[in-house]
């Protein structure tokens, strides 16, 4: 069908003005009066929705007048500018076609419904302004980390899924199996024999696409990943979900310095991207969900990050240890509390902390200089603490021998990963980020089941 | 570090002619004689080598000689023009370190390898100029593709890889657990407990995200998806994956029609797109891959596509049965042979068959008047044969009913789908891409394993 994006319609207005169109959407509202009637539909494509007028000597009146919300609907009919209305433009229907009725029943009408209500009806929520313009912004800033590593000649690498190996010995992890569970089979031992099963061993999916990434970084330099990654935790946070997608660039003849300043500009990157991009959403965003959103986008743009080690971190947090429920010491691990102190108290801008003990970092960290800390680098961001945990790996072959030895890791399972060190060594270094967090942080929305389509969380696996 | 990308050497000579820089990159060979050397190095941001001249009186001189093939060097000095040689610039080297060495036992040393043996090296194989050109191709058609989309407002959308339902009753699936395998918990009446199971229900990987995505169809108009799926089917063969990625648009207010424009749209976009932004990549498939693959690639772009029925394409292949394995008859699936007469020698270009009986597509395509055939199609590329595969969808909540019937589906796992006729119905449609199959396509490649990364296969889950 030859139909018209009511973006277009908004963003070119002059083209448009006095001309004829035809649009396809859903209604919002209906309402009529003696002699006219007002349908407001949203076709998906933007923001706000198209508000189209009918008058009595249309044929068909009777029947526009009775369109229920939520109906499917293709009208036909000239654009006109509103000066001095709420909307801009609006449509003088010569033509409204029933595509597809809503009965009263349909869960949608025009009232607030509760994020909670709205999580029971995930295949009919992205219909409402808020998740509408969450899943827009989502998408966009997916396009916008593309976008970034592309421009910068980075290969986008799909790393597997399914792995044979827990190779972070990150997390509880989901088995993957065509074994029937009702009768598992056997060996002559009494342990489950997984020469039966479809890869003839066990299988897990992935918790992050790291280790095969770097291995892509030292045939192409920069690569990163993007793609799903799981997590079998019992639990039930506003930040946890059991499936997620994440960003995994990978950078080689790149220190923790370059580390950081890849993080910074695509962070950076995506904020613009959204900001010019859905500027009807953000404003939604800003009005109704988290006041102070733009301001506080607008002001990490400008802003250069800030820079503190792990040790002096601690310096400064332990003078508040009175007002932390977990009391810091040099070699704990940073809590959200803790995090959210330094970017929104100390330092008022998204912060990095770097050099880590190496006792709460995983193994494939460098070493630095000190023996006792590692080339590690978080960055904390006010509102959510932690968006990105990055570090330099471990380029020298003994010293990653011996970390794992110390952390009884298996070397026969890391082969590969240690030939990238005995053939071709080169130092390092690259980052995670939690797509969803990120989704959240541009929105200001405050549940991760709202920033996914379709949600899996401990006991939740619906449509 | 500051690196010159050895592509923009070559890709902006003159600017670089006569300039010192710093490159990092690995040897690929290395050559000396009395007073000179050459390393040939690639650093991954190009498909061909730079070539660096370094001479006895470089300080490290001795150094240089012994670099292994496969090491890693950062190498400064002067790029020139070298007009007549086989390379169109070279490196005039200062300085050469050592980043990381290259012992003997490297396992990519300068001579020729099989595919077969690079399989079982898939963490070194992209350092070889084929597997190289593989996945660069691979990130630039991935990118391409939501290019493609973006620039059409369309709404990408990740839906969710872990599903509580076999939706299309779609082949074989991979359960996904948390149970103790070697030690089910059952019920009092003996069967598994999925009570105790991370989502207290069955959950499998998904085989397609296509029912997911007409629910936020119904929400943005159009959307599309590129995820990973799944398929546990025992089939040891060069074109099935057990994991692999698709691409799933999905158009509302669209018809067949609206479908194979898109379709056709998007297959010359990605085309036009690694053309252009791989030439070097291209150039060495056709030479050394798939003789006649540009040609093949060129002539698709200036091609309209075929256009034919299946009722037409039966009576078409009826006359050459004694030439197939399979014989045809109106009423049976095609097979690769018969599509690939199709499109190789009946039509001499893509071809897009239409309206295939009901029996042998899925529930969800839209009835025809005829009341024996459906809205679908596929289409047919020289070389593999089917690559697309859509349809329009059954938007009658009536028609839809009394197929699930017909088909003995269960209607309560597929209320939210029934949904969508219910509440704003509207004809759409969509369809699914392959991923590797079009990077097989784009490449010449004859095995889906060397098309991605890390692949998984029945009996093979390696790194």
């Amino acid at each position: 069908m030859e139909l018209t994006n009511i973006k277009d319609l908004f963003r070119e207005k002059e083209k448009y003005q006095g001309r004829k169109v035809t649009i396809g959407g859903w209604v919002r509202s209906n309402r009529d009066s003696k002699n006219f009637g007002f349908l407001v539909v949203n076709d998906g494509t933007f923001f706000e929705p198209l508000q189209i007028v009918y008058s009595s000597e249309m044929p068909g009146f009777a029947e526009a007048a009775r369109i229920g919300v939520g109906a499917a609907v293709v009208a036909t009919g000239t654009i006109v500018e509103t000066p001095g209305a709420k909307q801009p433009i609006e449509m003088q229907a010569e033509e409204v076609l029933v595509e597809g009725a809503s009965p009263a029943d349909y869960p949608l009408q025009k009232k607030r419904h509760s994020f909670e209500y709205l999580r029971t009806i995930s295949h009919l929520r992205p219909r409402t302004n808020t998740f509408q313009a969450v899943f827009r912004v989502r998408s966009l800033a997916a396009y916008a980390i593309h976008k970034f590593f592309q421009e910068r000649e980075f290969v986008y690498v799909h790393t597997p899924l399914i792995t044979g190996s827990d190779c972070e010995g990150a997390g509880e992890m989901f088995q993957v199996t065509t074994l029937d569970l009702e009768n598992v089979p056997k060996t002559e031992e009494g342990k489950v024999d997984y020469s039966q099963d479809f890869f003839c061993k066990p299988t897990n999916l992935t918790v992050s696409g790291q280790l095969d990434a770097e291995t892509y970084a030292f045939a192409f330099r920069n690569v990163y990943t993007f793609g799903p990654t799981f997590r079998a935790e019992n639990s039930n946070t506003t930040r946890h979900a059991a499936e997620f997608w994440m960003i995994e660039p990978e950078m080689c003849f790149a220190d923790l310095t370059d580390d950081m300043m890849l993080a910074e500009s695509m962070l950076k990157y995506v904020i613009r991207y959204v900001l010019d991009n859905a500027p009807e959403e953000m404003a939604f965003f800003n009005q109704f969900v988290d006041k102070g959103l733009i301001e506080r986008l607008e002001h990490v743009l400008t802003s250069e990050f800030g820079h503190v080690t792990y040790t002096e971190a601690i310096e400064i947090l332990e003078k508040h240890n009175d007002e932390f429920e977990y009391k810091v010491h040099w070699g704990s691990d940073l809590q959200t509390e803790h995090e959210r102190y330094l970017t929104e108290k100390e330092f008022k801008r998204p912060v990095f902390v770097t050099d880590y003990p190496k006792e709460i970092k995983a193994f494939y960290m460098k070493l630095n200089e000190d023996g006792k800390t590692v080339a590690a680098m978080d960055c904390l961001v006010p509102g959510i603490g932690e968006i990105i945990g990055g570090s330099q790996r471990e380029d020298k072959l003994e010293l990653l021998e011996q970390r794992m030895e110390e952390l009884g890791l298996n070397k026969e399972d890391y082969e590969f990963y240690l030939d990238l060190r005995r053939y071709g060594s080169a130092r390092h270094a690259g980052f995670g980020l939690g797509f969803e967090r990120c989704v959240m942080y541009l929105t200001g929305m405050g549940n991760i089941r709202d920033v996914i389509p379709f949600p899996r969380t401990v006991k939740n696996c619906e449509l």
